[in-house]
């Protein structure tokens, strides 16, 4: 896994380290069982303190993708679409998924296009997300 | 508007009170022109300290959502589907978004079921979002 991050981002780089694994397990780069780079490492490749790392580390950790110990280190937990979703995941990111939409509606995208846009970024992890919804009535 | 808030939630008081902010702009409920309490009001009627709903607001007048001046107070600055959005609010929101979507992924809804949830969405702020999408071609 190529790990990029942007140190000129205004979103705090322990953040876009658990995002970057977040989105490698949805695309399913990162299986279940594949381990990560110990946070020494990856700081040092990264050029940042390490406990930036461990504080994305343990995010994913409190979050159920990864498991820690010290004899294996960080290791993937979770594999994509090996539901269901833990107690309680579902309504509490669709509660974040509403607020993030309606931002894009207060500030002018319409809807078709924001509908399109998460059809888009779905595909990337998905890969076909029309083939039930289209053999639905609608 | 009634901004109702939950006081035990994980998620910061002045996170909240910005997010219902701005889903009440997507939904057209706070219009252009719009005036929202005073800080010190809306902070007695929910029972939290000023200085969060100033934080609310402030964050709020950084995205462009809403003006404050001292004669008129904190007045709703865009009417939702008055496009286009702000310079690089697309790539940046998606960005978002994407990470949002793959966090759905990662923890095992499957890509109809997440989108279906962007569609119900959507549809409370923006209407019948398939209106333009199913006039093209698949």
């Amino acid at each position: 896994m190529i790990l990029t991050i942007d140190l000129s981002s205004q979103i705090p780089i322990y953040q876009q380290i658990r995002d970057r694994v977040v989105e490698a397990v949805a695309t399913g780069e990162l299986a279940q069982g594949s381990p990560l780079p110990s946070t020494r490492q990856l700081a040092a490749d990264l050029g940042i303190n390490f406990h930036t790392v461990n504080k994305a580390y343990d995010l994913l950790r409190q979050e159920g993708l990864l498991v820690l110990n010290r004899k294996t280190g960080a290791v993937v937990q979770r594999d994509a679409r090996t539901g269901p979703p833990p107690a309680g995941f579902t309504e509490e990111w669709s509660a974040r998924l509403r607020t993030l939409l309606a931002e894009a509606v207060a500030q002018g995208l319409d809807g078709p296009g924001v509908l399109a846009a998460c059809r888009t970024a779905l595909t990337t992890f998905a890969g076909d997300v029309d083939a039930t919804e289209q053999g639905e009535p609608a």
